[in-house]
């Protein structure tokens, strides 16, 4: 049993999991209740704003909790979009591989008259800092980018980014949910605006993230109601939910010196398995990636029928996001990065966790291998390549 | 200790808390992924969703899985809004009493062109199918009412005025965060088009509600991005918290007749207790609410004051609901059934638990007697009444 989509999900941590069931013995009181047990959950859930804060260098005041990376996204661009619409800016800037958390919120607004510039990412899945300068203009009201992509793992040069918006006065959101808890992420030195993130993808529970907006900014709600998150989001807090978001991320980013070295160290060794597979090739620049993110395109083999085989060999990995994998559509992102359909479709997701084992990335690198090569083995595709009907790609 | 505030929130059950470190444990998968942790998962999240539906009277297809009662309210007025605006219907008819989940988003969309009507709740807090039938107009695009009133407990005429709604054609919601768990509902034989509720009101986890559409009812999407919930409603799903939350839910409905009618039993001893208090009276109509409510007025006091002399004494309770409680007004809920400002503020509510016992009523009693004397003996606006300075209301 390996499993490697730790992009998709996370296993809780024994930490995560004790704290939400401590909190939910003991502090069941919904804390914006005047009484002991009400006030109790309060301090809970300002403990977790504290930690989280500083986690990111942020001020707890600048913590919005909600159901998750989505919803974080969701309002980011929503309140961007209603700044941007009183002073008359109704341009954003994305790229064309964000996560459709981003990008169906984008287009929704780009019914709304918004006028979205997706930016290239290039063949090595990372934007530059030159394409956002030329895609600015007067009436840009924000610039939306990944802080690492979801399927290839590449990390943007955000702060570089960061710093163009803020001397052009553009504000400047990004979804960072497969970076935090990952990879160090700090709101000041990223020159950000607003950060998603959640809590699943870094061992914390599902159904719980957080949105950071810096202070000064007016917070559109997405969910309206009762006063909570001062008035920015409204629904009974998660209490038990966010205490173990917190003590999860406090984890994770404690020991995160020594999991991404580790870590790594085994993608690397990984990687340079699965190179050994003829017509294959790593999507997304080799180095400039998550610590736990490996995705190889495999020419002439379908990755839906890759996957199956894996499991059967008790390997959990996917093909791209798993917020997509009912869609028949090769994956945005690869197709962002140039890859043509065909290609697209043979392609494989690893996302290791941080206590992956070399016997296991030897395992996996023999798995795949041993699936690649029976699938070839009769694919009609492959015997075209093979017979010189049709040209080889990678 | 009497926790009286289970209109706030609730203790989640054992067999709550129970099922969902089973599900964090062994079926920590994300639902959208292929392979077998991630299917298996999947057959947690729909199976949970049969139980939920099968509760309510619904086909699993009509569930979708929220982050709590908020958000399904916010969702089901802006579906019910965006078919009318496709309609050029643009009013909407709802009442003066309703959760601010409600209230807020409709002043949204009165600010985007709707025109709200808000009906009369009466003296006893229930609105009339009348009233309703008066209201209805050419363009009315959505009748929302609350099932069960969270502050004064009382329950409206939802099956007649669901009714009344279908022979005109117009959208039916009711946030029926209060009602669902608690007293038996059932969307075919309430004539609801569409359901809001809540998993930590019938000691399920917080952070996770349900909203009902029924089947052909076009859904807006609150949250934009991956195809969860048929695409409806993005985000990945919180198996943990949706599973025990039906659990949850099948606990609570199948012990319903049991605990309605013992519950039902002390919240009448407690009101005739109450009752003894001089210059008091009970909000809403006194037989037609909610097993577990019981709201008083007190003239001449402060209902913060007397929360907190409870809580010294061991017993959770509140003046409204919680998620205005920073507020310095009074409850517009209360001023909703006629009370004038002085008297409103004067409110308790206690919401029972369905193991409140004879004792624990008695003590309850005996301790608002107590605290209420109290606060009267240095209160000014008692001392004119009871001088005929001012005159008693109550």
């Amino acid at each position: 049993m390996i499993y490697a989509d730790n992009a998709a999900t996370t296993k809780m941590s024994e930490l995560a999991i004790n704290t939400m069931v401590k909190v939910i013995n003991e502090t069941f009181g919904n804390p914006s209740s005047l009484y002991t047990i009400g006030q109790r959950a309060k301090e809970v859930l300002e403990k977790a704003r504290e930690d989280v804060a500083q986690v990111i260098g942020a001020n707890p005041r600048e913590i919005i909790f909600t159901s998750g990376g989505s919803e974080a996204d969701n309002q980011a661009i929503i309140t961007a979009a209603n700044i941007g619409k009183k002073k008359g800016k109704k341009h954003i800037i994305s790229t064309a591989f964000e996560h459709h958390a981003v990008l169906h919120t984008l287009a929704k607004l780009e019914k709304e008259g918004f006028e979205i510039t997706l930016l290239d990412v290039h063949e090595n899945g990372i934007v530059t800092v030159e394409d956002v300068k030329n895609a600015l203009r007067e009436d840009t009201a924000l610039v939306t980018i990944m802080y690492a992509n979801n399927e290839i793992g590449t990390i943007q040069p955000i702060s570089e980014i960061g710093k163009l918006c803020h001397e052009k006065g553009v504000l400047f959101h990004t979804d960072a949910v497969q970076a935090v808890g990952h990879i160090p992420v700090n709101v000041i030195d990223d020159n950000v605006d607003m950060l998603s993130a959640s809590s699943h993808k870094f061992h914390g529970p599902k159904g719980v993230g957080f949105l950071y907006v810096k202070k000064g900014i007016p917070i559109s709600n997405l969910i309206e109601g009762g006063a909570q998150e001062r008035g920015k989001r409204a629904g009974t807090e998660n209490v038990p939910g966010i205490a173990a978001m917190a003590a999860a991320l406090k984890e994770a980013v404690s020991k995160l010196d020594e999991t991404s070295a580790s870590v790594k160290a085994r993608r690397n060794r990984l990687i340079e398995g699965l190179k050994q597979i003829p017509h294959s090739a790593i999507n997304g620049d080799e180095e400039n990636r998550l610590p736990s993110n490996v995705n190889f395109c495999f020419e002439g083999i379908e990755g839906e029928s890759l996957l199956l085989l894996l499991d059967d060999k008790g390997i959990s990995a996917s093909s791209g996001s798993a917020c997509t994998s009912g869609s028949l559509d090769p994956s945005h992102v690869l197709l962002a990065i140039g890859r043509v359909h065909d290609v697209a479709h043979g392609s494989l997701r690893l996302s290791l966790g941080e206590d992956i084992t070399d016997e296991q990335v030897d395992e996996l690198i023999k798995s795949v291998k041993e699936v690649v090569e029976y699938l070839r083995s009769f694919s009609p595709i492959w015997r075209d390549l093979v017979a010189g009907k049709k040209e080889f790609i990678l």
